[in-house]
């Protein structure tokens, strides 16, 4: 239960345990981040690594049979928070997406060879993955039923055809789950990147850039998998991102709250320091209301993480939890650091601070996973069928 | 634990029975509600009070001796939300404002005898009670500190001189806990209605309407007790005003949760039968967006108060959780109350739909029990002074 | 020319005279306005109408043939702003709702049998009106197409049969401008009140109290009518709907910025007066904002005020900028009221102030002549259809 | 007038030679933009300016003595909101800041020599200009008063000592205004680039680059100047900066317009082509409010535009006029960008689109020409001011 890791004793030694790796080894490295480059360097990344598999916070997420922490979803919630105050930390830690939700999901789906395979590798960081979802207009985006890339049977396995966007971590991921429509419905196939069918065309150009290989444009051209490199069952695939959806927006939250705390403490510290007519900036009626705004946001943001996150632990798919804290979190933590950007005046919006680098980092949260406008249509309409079946919204079952 | 709490078997059980009692009982009489008078009918109340005894929901949050239930703060969290479905039910249920305050306050401060005397028929729902403490200008209000009514020491007792007002329910309380200056501090007494030195000067005519005794100015003049009417200790009035504000506060939140959840919950049934635009208003899209965003705005009132209850119960003080609980719940309660009364249009303005009364009796609230700004302005210091203790915003300890 | 109008010294000499008439007679009386009763008595009213004209400010959108002072729109955005100051200021100077917008549309529409019978004794004051259009579900609402009200031809005339509601000022005025379908469409009757098809069934209870009349349900059963009593041409009901609209919305833009202003400068003079914290409540930062806010609404309310009847007394239709107007000012003047309330504390929420009645009359504004979602719909197509066409968003043509 | 001079046949004239030259001249270059470095290649802004020149567009702000069309601030706000459709816009036109506010200062106040040493070039867009008022913590920044750079009297003229930062445009600049503190007051003194006791330090990198010349630290040690620098009359500075800002803030305001108008421009486009659940997304009713919203800010901003220009020309300061429009047009164009952005999903967030670009140097404009909130705070003191001398708010005198 939620409140009980706050108070759990392990969970709070681990977090603290974070919070010192967060400000020792991420922060003093973020830095080496542009705006006109993707990620980090692959040497810094593996320098990140192993200090976070010396620190013990090493894939809090991950198995413990391949050396996570096999933490659940409340714990979850409290150290991803923590790994997120750098927007180093989650990959510092092995828990950034994609590859996070793509354990979650492989742990869940996978054959065992699949398993030694895909799994092994990636829970221990030794590669990077992607989820190869988006498609360019007019192919799966907000309504995932447009999807258009096709995977046709061939006597040894699979032909997939199609373009797909915005998919994170291409440029040097090793392998990627790919949804294809088939005869029998969307599946998903795992592709190794040095499949000859599978390219990525370019790098886009986009607002954020902390994602290691930034978001890929990826073309499947006679792209010929075998039978063994379907995921689970073929025309389940739907089902398969259903099953890492809940989960795996829930973690992004979870960093981006972290992201969202530490610009907070960056403009509270600033607006302490900042004489300003004739007294101190945080002594100043509208500062002050930026600042307590802020603290709302974040004590509400993290009230909806920590209730799905529990729901989640007691076995529920928690559809409407996580939909609520999604919506909820993305648009606070958004105002979160534009608030503490206003805080710090012209110096917020330079490198001098990491305010303005969290802040194009964190825009398209509003946007990916599902934008605020389809969790609100689905949120709107969950709310007309309960009270159609007489369950009156708020029911707590 | 909330979430547990949430599951407890007994306590779900209380909440469909409350359920039951509110649109049993409550709801078909609020048509006896006007916004030219406050609360209802004395008779009226005796017989929803009644009710309430017979269905077992009374006085959820009075001790147990005295015929209430005892509840804990997060089983009050999920019962008190219920009782507020309707403007009615917490009346019924002898768990509104100020009574339930005040049996909190008497609960941990009074003498034996005054325990007696006045918690014990306040709790059993024979008697109302009032809070004097706000005062005209330039007294005490959103600034306790300025205080301006005076109790001096005589030789039996105090004289208390001074003006209060938008006192809820002063018309018709058997007795009210009068805060004072001394020269020692701050000072809470015990006055009987019907002590000469106490009149109730008028009730004033405000937007809302659903207090029972409504608001009124009291004056004090030369107003003669007794030593055994000190409550608690000379000088620690403002001691027990924090013990009493932080529950009361909450307590607050978790019966307007309720009537925003029942506003809700009238604009969903009414946006699925309204036929427009070729289609039913709960398919168009800005209707769905209202809709979304009151559902977010309940799930997060819900779990800031389950957090804030929870620390509660665990001995805390919580002053941060509930004055962000309060804060946030206080305006999200009305923007949901405001989006429902949009999304019936006119008839949401009218008695035909309980929305309009609701609306007017919610609104207050932002400004009683702290207005949101002197929230805010507590909230940000807290969260300078921890920036520089290096008590990092957001520690969970 | 608008800014030319602000600065002829003429409309600036008569926009003082009116500030002078509100102050001096309107306000006086706003005490006799209650929550639970509709406008104000009618002797007072004539008492008031009387004073009008003598100050020389009496039915300013009226025709000069009848006494009315003939404003251009432009001149009506200063004038009727300043009427607002007071809610009885309208009804005192003849320009309220809906007569104002009725005498608009007899003007243009009339017959001249008509135009003597019904228009001269609206201009003059001398009666009351209303316009029936809005119908009970299913009828037409936001929706004017669902209209359900019909008029079948009978040999000597009309059979009018529906029920319509929300109808301002039914109670008490002399005729009805009714809209009915007919075989050819929409049709626009004049119905005198002592036709004994049609009744005023009740008097809405709503959360607005001080038009005239109320707003009344009405009920029309075989109301014959004579072949004189149809207004313009049968079929043409939606066009002259239109005639109406525009105007109509925003002479409520202008009279309802007039009472924003008014909450404001309530709340200006308290905050300024109160102390609070060792200083002045309009000291505070958070207050300064809320004054602040305030202004820059007030601001952006007149602007497109003006810039509307600007277009109107162009000659235009102006359904784009009156769209963009009411919408705005909706929201906006009500934002401006809600932050009084908040500056003015408790005491804001009381008649001890005239907020809290400013408040319950402006916020049905939202919803009536068209919600703000369905003005939004509209500007939102129109839009698309501009970027359709190549015509850029924006164009000032 | 601002209404007469849109329909002024000119201006309109004008305005639609400046779409025509944005579309053809600016917006094909805008790919050279780049996150990581700022403005564009001082040969491409050589062509561009050659081609406005040989449009007629070149230098609508600047005096007709130096080639400019000089325009007056109604005209003004058509023209430079059209030129700030691309964010290359006003570089092309030679109406960027700062050289566009620095044009207008050195026009009303420096001695012939200067006129034609300083002013003539920088109006002809043979040479860039910058402006050093700005400096770190703790100077000159929000509160203006905290001036810290000095200017001591010499043999032969000044001595400056001091740190400057966010000068925009330093790179690359010819010479700068620069703000010093003397013993008589603030006095504004031009410096020479060449000079050799000013240094660019470095170029900031901030989340805005398409300023040409991005944002310099500036640092002045011993920087000697002739009395022939001093620019007016030595202690004026601060009466100089008022004499700038109205103007330049309102001038920031036009062309962030345009920007914003673009971004919606691109959004209403994408939305009418985008298939998405089965119909366009143009027509699902989120993306209808968001569409409707930009029209609504569009149109206000716009208002307080003219408003303020058309007092400008009036020959009054404005300056209230000036802090409205500042203040709502840099919170507005920045909510339209934001909801554009949001319109486009994935894609508006990527260089596929402008809207990224628009948005990232959109943001820094609620901070530089006086944050929103010391905006607010001097409304604030304003009507408070207005209020205590019986003044009403909205007095249009």
């Amino acid at each position: 239960m939620s409140y009980e890791t706050d108070n759990n004793p392990q969970i709070r030694e681990l977090a603290l345990t974070v919070r010192e790796f967060i400000n020792t080894h991420a922060i003093s490295l973020e830095h080496t981040l542009r705006a006109d480059a993707h990620g980090i360097d692959p040497d810094v990344r593996s320098q990140l690594q192993a200090a976070a598999r010396e620190a013990g916070v090493f894939a809090p997420t991950a198995p413990v049979e391949f050396g996570g922490l096999g933490l659940n979803h409340v714990a979850q919630a409290v150290i991803l928070e923590e790994s997120g105050r750098s927007l180093l930390g989650p990959t510092a830690m092995n828990c950034a997406a994609p590859d996070e939700g793509n354990i979650l999901l492989l742990d869940k789906v996978t054959t065992p060879a699949q398993r030694e395979k895909y799994l092994a590798p990636l829970a221990r960081g030794e590669v990077r993955s992607s989820f190869s979802m988006t498609e360019p207009t007019p192919g799966a985006g907000a309504d995932p039923d447009m999807l258009t890339t096709t995977a046709t049977k061939t006597a040894s396995g699979w032909s997939i055809n199609g373009s797909k966007w915005f998919i994170t971590g291409a440029e040097g991921a090793s392998f990627s789950i790919v949804m294809a429509r088939t005869d029998v419905g969307a599946t998903m196939f795992l592709v190794d990147a040095d499949n000859p069918g599978m390219t990525v065309k370019r790098s886009l150009d986009t607002l954020d850039s902390a994602f290691s290989g930034g978001h890929g444009e990826v073309v499947f051209t006679q792209c010929e998998v075998s039978d063994d490199s379907v995921l689970g069952e073929v025309g389940q695939g739907f089902k398969y991102a259903q099953v890492r959806l809940g989960p795996a927006r829930l973690t992004h939250c979870m960093r981006w709250l972290g992201a969202a705390r530490r610009a907070h403490e960056v403009a509270v510290a600033y607006a302490t320091d900042r004489p300003m007519f004739g007294t101190q900036l945080s002594s100043l009626g509208m500062a002050q209301q930026m600042i307590a705004d802020n603290e709302i946001d974040i004590a509400a943001s993290r009230a909806l993480i920590h209730r799905a996150a529990w729901v989640l632990d007691q076995g529920h798919a928690a559809r409407k939890e996580t939909s609520i804290a999604k919506t909820f979190v993305a648009e606070a933590t958004y105002r979160i650091v534009d608030r503490s950007m206003q805080l710090c005046g012209a110096e917020g919006t330079s490198g001098d601070l990491p305010i303005a680098q969290i802040f194009r980092d964190i825009r398209p949260f509003r946007i990916y996973d599902g934008p605020s406008e389809v969790h609100r249509w689905s949120l709107s309409r969950r709310a007309v069928r309960q009270s159609e079946n007489n369950i009156l919204p708020g029911d707590w079952a």
